[in-house]
């Protein structure tokens, strides 16, 4: 392990942060708030990034190994910082609930441990809903393109960062990369910004909504969530744009680089709406009786089968109380989640379909065992290697979700509330079903049960193999 | 596909089941029932099979796909047949529900349709235990055992229907293992018969029980199964006994030919006998408060989870009622299962170490890209096809529960119920929780649902791809 030149990184990557905190403090100015609740993490923040950055490697090589760590290390610290103001300002008194509101935000899960979301002051809920807005699109490939940062190493840190199975680089080198992402990512964000204005929501709501929505987060300062607005066109203007955040950015870039034709010919984001066509359809028809008929159920069902496949997490209406069938959907479609190279969380539809292949090749094979087939995938084949770390990654999956419900059971809360809290905190969508619905929050869970739900975001955000390298003794050897 | 050779095979099959239901047949006599809802399904099922029989095919040879589809179309048409006899004897008016109970019985599921098990009749009921036994060891291994088979393909068969992901044979000869196997089983049958007399239990039960204890099944003659007993000396019996049956058979072959050394170096049996530990001191303290104390919760969780584990399904108590751990830890040990080679049933235990093996490589190539590393089973290097094929499993094992649970939860029951009834099937287990719970049946799914069940009760016991593949349709092209 390079340490100091992980230290050095990290050191940056504070100084980001203490720098994007200016934002909320400003909120706070705005609003005729105290911005103390911010100033000294701002202060303590700037200085502990500034001494670690002065560090100067010798060594300035990167492995994948310390591109994983460096993510992974650089996740846990910005959020343990994160949370500070939110215990300054009394908004959220117990520092283990802060950080997990924290994970919460920078993970874009959108799990909740406050019971009234409503009391928070304005500089913390911009902060609160800011995070996922960085958290979406990586807060490492964010100071990436605002940073410049030479050697090739950098795309190591961003293959750690961005979701998905297989990462290309759009273009040759990881800074532009990352800065074309982002520009795409604040032109789209600003659109549904103004989208949100227009149809009648002050500006503060259409930024912290549009930050949730690009995020694919879930925060909101509503206790009803969108459902709060009451307006069909605020609720299709987000459901469509979470939509369009869950699908893989390159499609955007191939858009603006005028070749449309290889935007839409990717299998990934058709099968993407195809789940969504199937789920909402058959959703608005289960509970159509409920909610006074098909299109109404419509409404509500593609807001939802949006907002979970993203595992953006906002909801109109409480689907914890619509009927099993649909309850059992949106089960289904947290495991999903979004396209790879989205901010959406889950399994991903990629992932999914590399698994599907592959599944496809092994029955295949016991028809023909001489034959030799690989899994393809948008028209290429797909690497053995990549196939065998997708196949772990969905048994670790599972195993996380397993185990994270059996310790939060002893916290004595029910079967469906233990199983979706941890579903849904690994899978980075927000609510579960019953206590932890759209209409409910995860105050109630002891600490130990926080703690490991905290863990669970952070290891489906940044896709579990990242944080689970920190555990293995041999990682952290001088090479 | 050498239709010729499997039309053969089923013809044995099929007069092997005509010559057992001479069995219940004969046990209506002894109790003075008439055995007509036997006698006419003996006479034309023996006289279809000895016709199939008669055919000789001209190429005997046989590949691996044509001995998946024989296991396969074999549990089948058995079922169809088996099935009859309940429903002439009006125990089981519905057909569907009749199939639903002998593909349970033969799967050695355990679950079942009847709202009062107790007004069966003896031959009815001996017929439902004993596919429980024919069930557990396999019934073509039965067939292999008791007729001579020629030819080297009958490894393709034995390798289709026994459990686990890697089937060694015992001696070179697939007949004489079948029969060695079957020597152990008998065997240990017996003893656990002697022993449940022996505790004052009638002939009868003693023979019922023990067929589903060592099937692994689980069906009881009684409402409260096991605990109807009220005996400790028989709950331990019976627990220490399903505990038997769930190690792998080739461990006791190993004592029997006096090499007790090679048993006891078994890593699956001793990870087994680890989970079981576990998982019944800590259900113990969970339960304890409930039950009077930890003496008394270890009886009962000792037992419930021998036979949950095992995926029998017998009960003393009804574990759906203990508090929430209790509850997610009996999901979960139904996830994971017996040992391979064992009647059990679950992913086995095996599998998931290869699982488990494969995710610490994965993660050790990550510190290390270059380093090359198998995964190692029982001392030796497990080749990557058959870790290929536990992923897959894996996946098609999660896939098809919740694909399941989503149908079934259509009935409108509750979260858990839809569940748990989709786990519990594939997993071959038998109760669930809630309304598949340990005191609660499977009477009113609909008949939509109970056919989805009966499907992944198949799919369970023969590990997916026999099944799966009888849908490809490349499979029934002549070769």
């Amino acid at each position: 392990m390079n340490y100091p030149m992980i230290a050095q990184i990290l050191g940056r990557m504070i100084t980001v942060e203490a720098g994007l905190m200016l934002l909320p403090a400003g909120v706070c100015l705005i609003y005729g708030e105290s911005p103390l609740p911010f100033v000294p993490v701002i202060l303590l923040a700037g200085l502990l990034g500034a001494l670690l950055w002065r560090i100067k490697p010798r060594d300035k090589e990167l492995f994948a190994r310390e591109g994983f760590a460096i993510v992974a290390l650089s996740w846990i610290v910005l959020s343990l910082i994160g949370a500070v103001p939110f215990v300054l300002s009394g908004d959220i008194p117990s520092y283990v609930d802060a950080v997990f509101e924290t994970v919460s935000g920078f993970t874009t899960t959108g799990s909740t441990i406050l019971t009234d979301v409503e009391a928070m002051g304005y500089g913390c809920q911009f902060w609160r809903c800011f995070t996922h807005w960085v958290g979406g699109m990586g807060v490492l490939v964010f100071m990436m393109a605002v940073l410049p940062m030479s050697g090739e190493y950098s795309m190591h840190i961003m293959r750690a960062e961005m979701p998905g199975p297989v990462i290309g680089k759009l273009v040759p080198r990881a800074r532009k990369t990352a800065e074309i992402l982002y520009k795409i990512y604040i032109g789209m964000t600003a659109l549904e910004v103004v989208l949100l204005l227009f149809g009648g929501m002050n500006l503060f709501d259409a930024l912290i909504n549009s930050f949730g929505t690009a995020g694919t987060g879930g925060f909101s300062n509503r206790a009803a969530s969108i459902g709060a607005y009451g307006s069909v066109y605020i609720e299709m203007v987000i459901a469509v744009f979470m939509a369009l955040f869950g699908i893989n950015f390159n499609l955007y870039f191939f858009l603006l680089v005028g070749r449309p034709k290889e935007a839409l010919k990717n299998h990934e984001m058709w099968l993407y709406w195809g789940i969504i066509a199937f789920a909402s359809v058959t959703m608005a028809i289960n509970a159509a009786p409920q909610v006074g008929g098909f299109l109404q159920g419509l409404r509500y069902s593609f807001f939802t089968v949006s907002s979970v496949i993203t595992t953006t997490g906002f909801a109109t209406t409480d689907y914890n109380l619509w009927p099993e069938y649909s309850r059992l959907l949106v089960v289904l479609i947290t495991f999903i989640g979004a396209c790879a190279g989205s901010t959406g969380g889950g399994i991903k539809v990629s992932r999914l379909m590399i698994l599907g292949g592959s599944a496809r090749n092994e029955i295949a094979r016991l028809i023909r065992p001489r034959s030799v087939r690989k899994v393809r995938l948008e028209g290429s084949t797909v690497d053995d290697k990549t196939v065998l770390c997708a196949q772990v990654f969905f048994f670790l999956y599972i195993c996380i979700i397993l185990v994270s419900a059996l310790i939060v059971s002893l916290d004595g809360f029910d079967f469906v509330t233990n199983f979706t809290a941890a579903l849904t905190c690994v899978s980075n969508v927000g609510p579960g079903l019953n206590m932890v619905g759209p209409a409910g929050n995860f105050a109630a869970f002891s600490d130990l049960s926080k703690i490991v739900l905290t863990m669970d975001m952070l290891l489906g955000r940044l896709e579990i193999y990242p944080v689970l390298i920190l555990f293995v003794p041999r990682l952290w050897k001088k090479a």
